[in-house]
């Protein structure tokens, strides 16, 4: 890559998510270069989803900075993707996508190559070349939010599976006789360990009358705990507030010396919003996996909180992006 | 490859188990051309085992078929090896086995490329290029046995991971409440699902008054009951010998959703003694597998029984060695 960013190497890029769309300019260096955010309302379903990413683009796309020239369009999803007919498969954060073939549609509104990935899948590459990660040629990328999700890079390179369905880290059955799971499966680490395990774990114990500050901060509205507020109440040394969050955190280390006995990673990175919790989580994540993984393996792994952020998606989607049109390696 | 096998194609290739070590020559067809057993006697210690290593590779050396040329040395070791010093740091079935220098000792002796790999990585590999899992791009092998292991094929090469301990998929937790395991976790698949784990649960049962026509096979001695004898008497129908294996295989099954849900693999192959059942162990298996892991993913992947049984490790650690080389890709 040459000193300046020269023509053809911008990649447009869209993180579609739950809450919000994000779209930049990102270059083959990781540079963000325009960032807009905007909403997704999701609950008005896909077509109107569909048409403020279009807007979104657009956008970008008249931008002053987009003159110097846009390569690709890349898109990272909160869902399932099917990677070869570039379809939204489903959704469990956006309403009403069920086989949403996103990256034509997209594709023949600009007329540009256009790619498509799962949003898990595009942090663990932003986080590998421009993150927390960077360098490692075997690295897990795990997302603790709403839910659990995941990415897995080997040998710098995205896996994703016999039909791109690969990295779905927050089911692994930690507890084969723990609650169920969305999925459908029991004792998934994300029914355990996620954020709305969090809130739901403080909300059912309060409901039992343990005491807490968390009963002030939500006026005693319980339905009003979230794992944020939990997080807060843990770092504030509530103790029901730090009694649930090492519960998560001894789940979410389970999970992890599964993931360092199978894969041997060079480097375990946290991302999502749970993680902001940073050390107060990861240490006690840490301290499982030094207690019950494979010694040598677990001498190995860094076990790192994640470094760009609400970046992590439009990043990560450029990064592959450049790499399937061969300007990055 | 030519039609014949000409110079330097031969690889002579040890399978070092617990009980028995297996020599033979390998083509890079994976024809097994001469082939010996030797006794382990592991509790005599490195030096003697060794020594019947070395004896071993003579022997097939000196064979006629030797003759036409032998490339290289590849040693498939039961436990833990250091990849890049050519060293098995550790081995539950090889007593005393602490960082052995295996491959130098064996290169110095007959002055030729040596190689050492896992047991079960070595066996992944036989059956991606010559047993059931045959050109699948991306593979999981699992071993069940006295324990459970495994090897990790992605785009058709061994993953290995940061240093070289990458597949051990027996210790996976599976029930975080569940009995202690050798490797110090809970509730790990090998201490719930291996040969060993079913002989226990059996003998278990069988101490708390349960009838069974074990009782008569054993004549009594509970402690003679085996994983392979249990095998046999779910096969003639016994009710407790059924649930025993039908506990198996739902721990078993729900490994492999962790892994399907992980891996997105086309295949996994399953080997060692205990899967010597079939369909019997696999079916239920497979029924696990469809109702809890991802839709999509458990459509893709095919559940089989390995094909090389006992050859796995020499054929594997023959493909390892004709891939160093680049005589195979």
């Amino acid at each position: 890559m040459g000193e300046t960013e020269g023509r053809g190497q911008l990649v447009a890029a869209v993180d579609l998510g739950g809450t919000k769309i994000l779209t930049a300019l990102v270059s083959s260096r990781g540079k963000v270069l325009v960032k807009r955010h905007h909403p997704t309302m999701a609950a008005e379903g896909p077509p109107a989803v569909v048409r403020r990413i279009l807007s979104g683009i657009n956008q970008l796309l008249s931008s002053r900075r987009a003159a110097s020239g846009v390569s690709s369009l890349s898109i990272a999803a909160a869902g399932a993707i099917d990677m070869e007919r570039g379809v939204v498969t489903k959704s469990p954060s956006l309403p009403g996508w069920v086989d949403i073939p996103l990256r034509s549609i997209v594709a023949e509104a600009f007329q540009l190559n256009t790619i498509i990935v799962n949003d898990a899948n595009a942090a663990a590459l932003g986080e590998n070349y421009f993150g927390a990660g960077r360098g490692a040629r075997n690295l897990i990328y795990i997302t603790v939010s709403t839910g659990i999700g995941g990415g897995i890079i080997i040998n710098g390179e995205l896996y994703l599976g016999a039909s791109g369905g690969a990295g779905e880290l927050g089911h692994m059955t930690i507890d084969i006789n723990g609650p169920r799971c969305n999925c459908g499966n029991t004792g998934c680490l994300e029914v355990l360990a996620s954020g709305t395990a969090i809130a739901k774990e403080t909300r059912r114990r309060l409901g039992q009358g343990e005491k807490s500050s968390l009963s002030d901060i939500v006026g005693g509205r319980v339905e009003d705990v979230t794992a944020e507020k939990v997080a807060l109440a843990a770092q504030g040394g509530d103790a029901l507030a730090t009694a649930v969050v090492a519960r998560a955190a001894t789940y979410l280390g389970a999970g992890m010396v599964n993931l360092v006995n199978i894969f041997n990673p060079e480097v375990i990175v946290v991302g999502g919003g749970v993680a902001k919790m940073g050390d107060l989580l990861l240490n006690p994540v840490r301290q499982v996996v030094q207690e019950r993984a494979f010694p040598q393996l677990a001498q190995t792994v860094r076990i790192l909180p994640a470094q760009l952020g609400d970046d992590a998606g439009i990043i990560g989607a450029a990064v592959y992006a450049f790499q399937k049109t061969g300007a990055m390696r």
